[in-house]
């Protein structure tokens, strides 16, 4: 089994991660936004899967220094390249999945 | 969230799934063959994962009535579909992973 795609499912292939990608393909969001958009996953879960990402160098988290602070969620160079494995995804599931 | 994304992430973001369909991707084979390109997972996890594919009408068994019996598993047509997934994801892993 090729080493590299191995390491591409021990991150994708974790529950919520692909639907956190997703929601993140649509720009940078905040936590409470994420959250929001997948209530079934807890508040901890999404902060672990987060913890997971970053350090996968998949999602930055920027912070601005406002009143009160705002921080936002992104993708990085390295998790934009994920788009296409999105899309692919949508696409098969449009094909093949009931509504 | 769209719902047939979430759907195809539930059973895409489950560990091992993405290994075993990469596996079929490369033609039908047997348990015995899969377990071994995959060592670290169980053979009991194996059960599991191809019964969930088999569910979901991705993955098709099939007895060839010989002796001893022989049991092969293959990618169905919607199984297939999911060609182009495993491409992307392979194609982001040598992009961004190191070896």
């Amino acid at each position: 089994m090729c080493p590299r795609f191995k390491q591409a499912f021990d991150l994708l292939g974790k529950r919520w991660t692909g639907l956190i990608l997703r929601t993140l393909c649509g720009g940078p969001r905040r936590f409470s936004e994420i959250a929001a958009i997948i209530p079934d996953m807890s508040e901890r879960m999404l902060s672990e899967r987060f913890r997971e990402l970053e350090d996968a160098g998949v999602v930055n988290r920027r912070v601005y220094p406002e009143t009160p602070v705002r921080i936002e969620y992104e993708l990085t160079e390295k998790g934009r390249g994920l788009h296409p494995v999105v899309e692919a995804v949508q696409i098969w599931a449009d094909e093949w999945l009931p509504e």
